[in-house]
């Protein structure tokens, strides 16, 4: 029997954002790969094996699911978010094109979830509603130089910037200095909006701006947003402020 | 009783991609506003009423909606993919921003969904791995001078690029200029993937390249992804390639 490797996203949080698509990937697997906390999110099923792992091992991870697929099981590796966006399904494919050629004819389905910008997005207001760019702030896979050209690129082009990976105790500075660079493009008022754990019962939200931005804490949870200049903040009594950023843009003066 | 309106996303195409969360608020709402093809997509429910629109009309229908939530009703907007992705959720907030104070007041809740760049990348492969942007090709709302701005920001510092709106009746030459812009920035050989209508009866993918890309045939249904130099293609024996971008970048070398 063809085996079969689904990488699943869960969206962000709890069930609310897990679509049929992806409940149903879940429950046709025999067996369950993923990083421990994600997996945790997965109901238990009688007859299903799973496998968890840290979060430094996605290529091991991944070369175990693909084995697994091509001995005939059918597979199902979990990915918080969208498992396209700075997660495992890139991680597959690289094992793919490396490994051995049986990977090739592996039915290989990735199933799209609410990713965390979304999700944060939503919460917020509509920050997201004209021209965005979605960078990871970790230099763990890419030089620091290369976040600093995207950053500035970005920001002088007028998109909305969406930070994933913007902290964790070994990248203690980047996400402060990534606000100083955005400083030298965008106004002290320009709103940003920070989201953590969106769904989940310690989920929070922050909405301030960038000459504001480097008091907030942040950990890896968290998804940053940084407006463009065109990015409003509406002030409600009694509740949230919505931001957002409109779908109509000016002509180019720079 | 204070009203309440609810902006869906239903993702795009059919049921597989609607959270439980749009679900539960499609269930909750005494009257559904939106776009014809969207509402169509929402089954019907007894004493639900249904105001379909067209789609040129988003201020209207966003003036609409706030009526009839700060008269009450509990009111769901809906919307394909995700609301606050060059959706309804900016035209609310921006009817909000400059409407009566009464509308400050309402619950408004903006309920994330899967959107179209998502749905192409999963089922390509991971084409959006890395660090990517989204950019409306649609002039209607700016000037084309600032489409083109970002275009060449976003491939010169190596951002994959997704397209929304790439083409319409109305504007039927933007989606070769900016194939031909970028072809000032990228390699011929640049994947670019093609992704009509994912999840609906008349799906399609296609992958090419980017010297290739101006021969597809495209409409307001298709989204197109077009690569950075990292991402990469690979050949599987009577399956579809897999189109992804590696987690690893290079240095900055410009």
């Amino acid at each position: 029997m063809s085996g079969r490797l689904a990488i699943v996203g869960l969206g962000p949080g709890d069930h609310r954002y897990l679509t049929p698509e992806a409940r149903a990937a879940l429950d046709a697997a025999d067996v369950l790969y993923g990083y421990g906390p994600y997996l945790d999110r997965v109901s238990e099923r009688a007859g299903q094996a799973r496998h968890a792992s840290g979060n430094r091992v996605e290529g091991a991870r991944a070369q175990d699911a693909l084995n697994e697929a091509a001995a005939g099981a059918q597979v199902a590796m979990v990915s918080g978010g969208d498992p396209g966006v700075f997660a495992m399904a890139a991680a597959v494919c690289g094992e793919i094109e490396t490994g051995p050629q049986a990977w090739r004819a592996l039915d290989i389905v990735v199933i799209p979830g609410i990713t965390a910008m979304l999700a944060v997005a939503a919460r917020a207001g509509a920050p997201l509603g004209h021209d965005f760019c979605a960078i990871s702030l970790s230099d763990n896979l890419k030089p620091w130089d290369l976040i600093e050209k995207r950053l500035d690129a970005a920001a002088a082009a007028g998109f909305v910037i969406a930070l994933y990976n913007p902290i964790s105790k070994a990248r203690p500075w980047q996400l402060g200095h990534a606000f100083t660079r955005l400083a030298q493009h965008l106004a002290p008022s320009t709103p940003v909006v920070f989201g953590r754990a969106m769904g989940r019962a310690d989920e929070a939200l922050t909405v301030t701006t960038l000459d504001q931005a480097g008091e907030v804490k942040a950990d890896m949870a968290t998804l940053v947003i940084i407006g463009s200049a065109e990015t409003r903040v509406i002030a409600r009594d009694g509740k949230a402020p919505l931001v957002y950023t409109p779908r109509v843009a000016a002509a180019v003066t720079a």
